[in-house]
């Protein structure tokens, strides 16, 4: 698992297209202007360290997100990105639509309404 | 899905029983201490409407469950109630900690050290 | 309580126009085009099974759900919706102006600062 | 409303013995052990400042504070607190369980089940 | 200690000025047009009471306070604020990256990216 | 910064022992009996890749730490640690204490209250 920070970076941006393709240079793009080593240290932690490891596949990661986003609450925007990355991963409408409605259960009715906005979205985008 | 408050409330703490054996009597006893309509109003929607759905097996709704707990990180007893839940569905060891190891990436280090005790103390439970 | 499914969502649907005239078509619309069981799930648990009861006046409900909200803080559009229902049910604006300082108590002083951004929407709506 | 440091500690610790007789000196004293200005600045803000206002009876006012905290979630002991509280200001039991499930529908069931939790603890201090 | 409301507002003012120039008239009207007292008592206590405080430098108050506003991540527009704030009082960009990267550890990858996005439009902003 | 596994983890530990003596042994100990890499990712992550950055001095690190903890308020027995840790690595009590107002401001009373309680427990641990 030791790898250069060079390679660290790529890992983490080829992760990152598989849940959306093109998103790594709009996402590696915005963090290279904030600070040098911001897409290592953050992708490379979320997605080279954690997300690429074996034991869930990745759709299965992006339905464990998409939950925990929506349950927070406090990332409307990621939360969308994940819903797309969800249906691109290969986790489908009705996975979301379920999703969505345990959402109510643990987090409250405004954490799902929220959470059916972002899944509109996310299918329209499609 | 029309059905009677007694068999809504049946039909969830019929649930619940697959998620812990013995759960329904010690759940439902201290719901029923609080008042008459509490557990079919809570159960009846979190179990009866929303958890007993097709569309995502029970060992899934259990990995989102123990996520969203984990990152809303409010609700520890929770957490290890359905840590337990999870292992008592088919959900693996190897998978809690993928998902621990994930609650890290969207909610923080902290909330992955929490979920760890929880996670420890369920499969200490087994 | 037994209520066949469309008595529940129609049940929802009268509460919610309560909150607001004009509401019920565009709330349930959103929730339709979602998934076809969502609204009666959950407009069915929030209005229905929760926030008709008796026990307390609905006026006295908005005043509670206006607090969780701006506390909260994750769900801004719902709280200036229900910053609007409280009008609505007769909460005044002076009730308001008091329950927004108290917010500031228990969660801070930015929780105050968007609901006071919810709140002078509501006030300027009407 | 301009008051000396000493008036505006001695009229928050007031309000505070009527939320519970005898508060005031446990939680003036625990304050006091931190820092000699920690009672007037908290107190003084929470109480003087906000909550002796008029504009809302003290009931409802500790009906608000429940709903918020079992909503929040991050204060178990200060729930349990005004949850007391509550009934010493003339809360119902009843009016209690119906703030709780309320608490179910915009914060979920484990917000909800945490504040029975405290409610049942409150009733049981009676 | 003991001061009038009118210097208390004052004394808030003067210290929200050294955090954004032109920021009191801004910020005191908009709280004026929602309650006459809700300047002194949400400023009053903000500022007056605990921001001027002898103890901590103000660049390293709004470090904290940038710190604590991203990793709660509800008052997005407020965080924005004090990153202008912190800039305005002494706080080098080089600083805020760290802080910024320091929030991933603590509330997850999701928080620090909204962080970033708040800091980049503090940066620009100058 | 492209290091060996080992030394990744080698290095969290070395940091996490100048915030607590002894503490790597004690938290190493606990996630190696979890899963064998959590050290290294979830340590290697907080400590080696971001809190050993240089940027900000540690103590300054840990002063922001306490807050963010303070203010999330879902990890208590981390926010007492780092409360030691903070003390340990040079923040004075008076410092601490000033933080733990500034917590009121952005978090609500409540927080502050429960920081105010790990802050005193730390105290007593010297």
């Amino acid at each position: 698992m030791s790898v250069a920070p060079s390679d660290r970076r790529a890992q983490a941006l080829a992760l990152l297209e598989r849940l959306e393709p093109g998103a790594p240079e709009r996402v590696a793009g915005n963090l290279d202007d904030f600070h040098e080593a911001a897409a290592e240290i953050l992708l490379g932690f979320a997605f080279t360290d954690v997300v690429a490891r074996d034991g869930l596949p990745l759709a299965t990661r992006e339905m464990l997100t998409v939950a925990m986003l929506a349950a927070m609450g406090t990332a409307p925007g990621q939360l969308e990105f994940h819903m797309r990355a969800a249906l691109n991963t290969g986790v489908t409408r009705e996975q979301i639509v379920e999703i969505v409605l345990q959402v109510a259960v643990y987090a409250g009715i405004p954490a799902s309404m929220n959470a059916i906005t972002a899944a509109k979205s996310a299918f329209n985008a499609r």
